[in-house]
């Protein structure tokens, strides 16, 4: 069987090379795309670099996919060839817990497969990620793309869009809510232009001050320095929630002081240990600290529709393939407005 | 005017002691009652030796009060002179802003008034508690008590009973849920009681395995020792709700292991920083941190007319006020089930 080019890494010191990976047959479930897309997350270069200690080389990362339908199986009904589709960060699920038959499969049970470095069910070994010529992909893992929208700051919605959509629709954030969205990267970025599309009252909450025009920019009505304490006191007991996007470990305690009554902060980006919470943030306001993780694919639909009626997309900063670990240092050190595209088309040049 | 007996202390390393404080006149709002038994409440503790900072001497403790009416002003409609009542942790609050107006009192956004050690709006200075032969209280703070239960027993309902029934109501505990409740002490053991009551399969989590008997004797299906990892392991991911009483800082993250997808644990004792949390555990099963304390006056007498309809009562140990300072040696011991009673004719002896 003919190999499919990619972009891999051996090991965890090595940079992103071309690399051949073996082709999955077209069975059928499956849809083929030619992928066009590929935004570049901080996932990406957390497995690459074997940041969470469970990476199986060669690694291709890539879970923020877009491109068109080349090929379907003979049980696909709802694609087309030529259709524009994006594929997330889940290939595969067991379909038969109860958190995938409530279309949760982020959730499941039996553990959802990641499009890169999962547990591959169809050819063995491992599954291989987006930074590809072309994919195939179980039906129920591929999403329709709007094809009013911006296909290329699109990719990005299928990981950054969905991780923050997600909480924003479960706790039922809109009209005459206060929504703080704390950290302006490539997730609070659509945080806020979520969240003021959903018609919320927008606050960026930022260390940086220099963020505070692009904020706005973005859809923000306000923005609070949260290394300023009269600031802080100002917004005390105010936000019915906050989308806290920080992706590193941090001091929860004054965020938790910026809720009112019964709100509900949910953290997005901090797998990792947090500073100590102080028990009487939480009690003397029955306040809320929850987390969430990516979406399901029913919510990534509907996150999508969203975006092809509102006409939002991400703010996108396009490379080509071959600047690929140029591109993640620069993730790494957060020099990016606010998310990296690889136009895939470089990969054939 | 007459004075009114009570014990108090005169500072942090003083015992309590025979003292007299000055008598609030009837108003036409109030409610005098004639106290007849009153809990010993961790609280008490920790303000009569002024371990938060913020005691002001002296201090009459005890706030789960029950007794008789004596006198009523004119504008109290719904007590008669010989109603058997209640008052718990407030004698007043605002009455106008958006918490109270909610009868959420608890959370009054001007700082509900606490029953001792907090500033008294009719006579300035500071109010004082229930360990005391009578007390003059506004209407809106008084509680019926159900006339066919266990009247000493009631005492605790006050503050141990609500503030476990108050999460376990609003957040909606019962038939279908698999609830743990977190440390088997005077909130613990109401947790048990209500979340049995309220028809859910309650498992008691404790690291003290002589506490099983007991725990079980108090309506728990189920004992898990949390110090056995192989316990933990067994119940990881099956709670759909957790009451955390454990009163003092505490590593959450095993607990957060306990709960399924969408679970909720609620922290009622931990007015304290807590060790550090992973942000993976939340954020991988969408769970839910959450505090509370006490309860409203509505929400109160709902649980008192529950305790009515259900002949629920806390396990007490009664005491005379002669032996306050013991019982409060062996409160910090651990060293009662479940909660101190004394009964206040012994302050006229």
């Amino acid at each position: 069987m003919a190999n499919v080019s990619a972009y891999a890494t051996q090991n965890k010191n090595a940079d992103l090379k071309p690399f051949d990976i073996e082709r999955r047959e077209v069975k059928d479930d499956d849809v083929q795309i030619e992928i066009e897309y590929c935004g570049v997350c901080h996932s990406d270069i957390h497995v690459a670099r074997n940041d969470w200690g469970n990476t199986e080389y060669p690694v291709v990362p890539g879970h923020e996919i877009v491109g068109r339908v080349t090929e379907v199986g003979s049980n696909v009904a709802h694609f087309n060839e030529g259709d524009l589709v994006g594929v997330g960060c889940m290939v595969d699920s067991c379909q038969t817990c109860a958190s995938c038959k409530e279309d949760l499969e982020q959730y499941c049970e039996n553990g959802a497969v990641m499009t890169y470095n999962g547990p591959d069910e169809h050819l063995g070994g491992h599954t291989f990620g987006g930074y590809s010529e072309r994919m195939v992909v179980d039906k129920e893992f591929v999403l329709n793309i709007p094809e009013n929208i911006d296909t290329k700051a699109a990719a990005p919605l299928l990981c950054a869009g969905i991780t923050t959509w997600s909480p924003l629709s479960h706790w039922n954030v809109g009209k005459g809510d206060k929504v703080g969205i704390i950290g302006l990267g490539g997730l609070g970025h659509m945080g806020v232009k979520f969240a003021d599309a959903l018609g919320a009252e927008v606050v960026m909450i930022t260390r940086s001050p220099e963020k505070a025009d692009d904020a706005k920019r973005l859809g923000a009505d306000d923005v609070l320095i949260s290394t300023d304490d009269e600031q802080i006191k100002e917004h005390t007991g105010s936000f019915d929630f906050l989308l806290n996007t920080i992706p590193v470990g941090h001091d929860m305690n004054p965020y938790v002081k910026l809720l009112r009554r019964d709100g509900t902060m949910v953290l997005v980006g901090a797998i990792e240990l947090l500073d100590k919470l102080h028990g009487g943030g939480l009690i003397m306001g029955r306040k809320r600290i929850a987390g969430s993780v990516i979406g399901g694919i029913k919510e990534t639909q509907e996150m999508l529709d969203f975006c092809g009626e509102h006409n939002i997309t991400c703010d996108v900063e396009m490379i080509d393939i071959q600047n690929i670990n140029e591109a993640y240092e620069r993730v790494v050190n957060a020099d990016v407005k606010y998310r990296f595209v690889i136009d895939m088309k470089s990969l054939k040049s």
